[in-house]
């Protein structure tokens, strides 16, 4: 028996396409469905195996679901989950799987609020497992494997839900931890919307006519900044405040390095300099 | 018959051993002679059959030498190239592998010019091929294939010396273009130093308890944070006026990212994101 009888997956881009492939090639579900609003996107969706079905309605997509997941860029997850709610059946379980959680779980929970009474039938998620790619083309069915997955469970959050979606992340072989949504926020900012914004300054600020004399360390630095434009835009914005704090202490790491190059004081540039190869060196390759 | 009889290399960690490596597998050279100053790393460098035979003393290293290379960090280059020149062979054409050009060219050629007269054998070289990795054992006999190798002839430099090392990286099939020490230097900074910086920046900046929560994006962007502390010191001490430049522009970007996201700008915010995707995207993956 299928672990789920029937997924929607509304927005079948990379996670969201993934997730439609890991449910498949697992056979972890009835059926899946992905709902969309660009007939193209749906349709590479389908051709890559990712879903079973494919429709633009919403209402149509979750009217047999018992897991919705909305994969969209952030500022829309929201109002998905809120619509998805309103059309599936009950004892449905939603979840998302956007960058940013605080905005993202207060806004839901508001609108969710409105229409149901007692604990919510949603969480969210943050798989930890994003590329500078986009789009199903680029979708696989093991992207989750052995990658962290961050669940925001909170005060509102049904304890079913918390279970449904825990297993849902497991059973794609993700590696599930319990965060508040600020807590996520606030990591993230420093550990992925912080370089982005770094990564897309210095891509920025390096001069076309270079490009031909860069190598490993231009194209490492800045690989990500040729992520999504407009999903970044929603990213940075949706968790502003975080993402300029750790701007702050990256900025201050930034001047004591300017200050010894002006300088000309090599024990303290290498001071510094040693200071961020033994945090990279932490992480491994 | 071999293109070299004699080869010396000093300094025989990644770069140099990777010469030796490309040259004996190309059989390019008769003989291949390591010079260092460390007996484990000439030794690992012999085991990895990077090199003929090593030894400790430049005099005896470059006795019969008709080609002698460089790889030490930069800062010990010219007077290395002036020791080398002291004890090689009339004939015998110098160059080095460092990661900055002015002021080691500058240095080298005010030694050299101190006991030679006439133009000099001597030419600057970078081939742009480093790796945040160290040593012999990462030597690879084909990491010049397809990269950039950028040579420096400047008014005191010998044409003999330019067309043997012009020849000498073509044959370890490295695409050769000519630049002055200056303009080399403004270039780099850009496309490799100040990725450097910020990366080491990001790096030290990133609270260690928050790694297990970074994926590709903060991995890629601090890669080159795991180079070598000592080596990097000396490059951004040895091109600091270049590297504060291009410092100057990023923090202009950074500055007007930061403005954006604090003002919840997001049409500037994408604008300046998709300039640097645009940038990203114009040097492929």
């Amino acid at each position: 028996m299928h672990r789920f009888r029937n997924v929607a997956i509304i927005g079948v881009g990379l996670i969201g396409g993934s997730i439609g492939l890991g449910l498949r090639e697992r056979k972890l579900a009835g059926r899946v469905v992905g709902i969309g609003r660009n007939a193209d996107s749906l349709a590479k969706a389908r051709r890559m195996g990712c879903v079973h079905e494919t429709t633009t309605s919403v209402a149509e997509g979750v009217a047999k679901a018992d897991l919705v997941v909305v994969c969209t860029p952030v500022e829309q997850i929201p109002a998905f989950i809120a619509q998805a709610a309103e059309h599936a059946p009950a004892g449905a379980v939603f979840t998302d799987a956007g960058s940013t959680k605080a905005t993202v779980v207060a806004q839901t929970e508001a609108l969710l609020h409105a229409r149901l009474d007692g604990l919510l039938p949603f969480i969210g998620s943050h798989p930890i497992a994003g590329s500078e790619k986009t789009g199903a083309e680029a979708a696989r069915g093991d992207l989750f494997e052995k990658r962290t997955v961050v669940i925001t469970p909170t005060a509102s959050t049904d304890d079913h839900a918390t279970a449904t979606i825990e297993h849902f992340w497991r059973s794609l072989k993700g590696r599930v931890t319990r965060l508040s949504p600020a807590r996520h926020d606030e990591i993230l900012a420093r550990t992925s919307h912080l370089p982005h914004l770094i990564a897309s300054a210095l891509a920025a600020a390096t001069p076309a006519d270079m490009l031909p004399l860069t190598a490993g360390g231009w194209s490492d630095t800045t690989r990500i900044a040729a992520g999504d434009a407009e999903m970044w835009r929603q990213i940075l914005l949706a968790n502003s405040v975080q993402t300029l704090k750790g701007l702050d202490d990256f900025e201050r790491v930034l001047a004591r390095l300017r200050q010894a190059v002006e300088a000309g004081d090599g024990q303290r540039l290498a001071e510094i300099l040693a200071e961020g190869k033994a945090r990279r060196d932490a992480l491994g390759s």
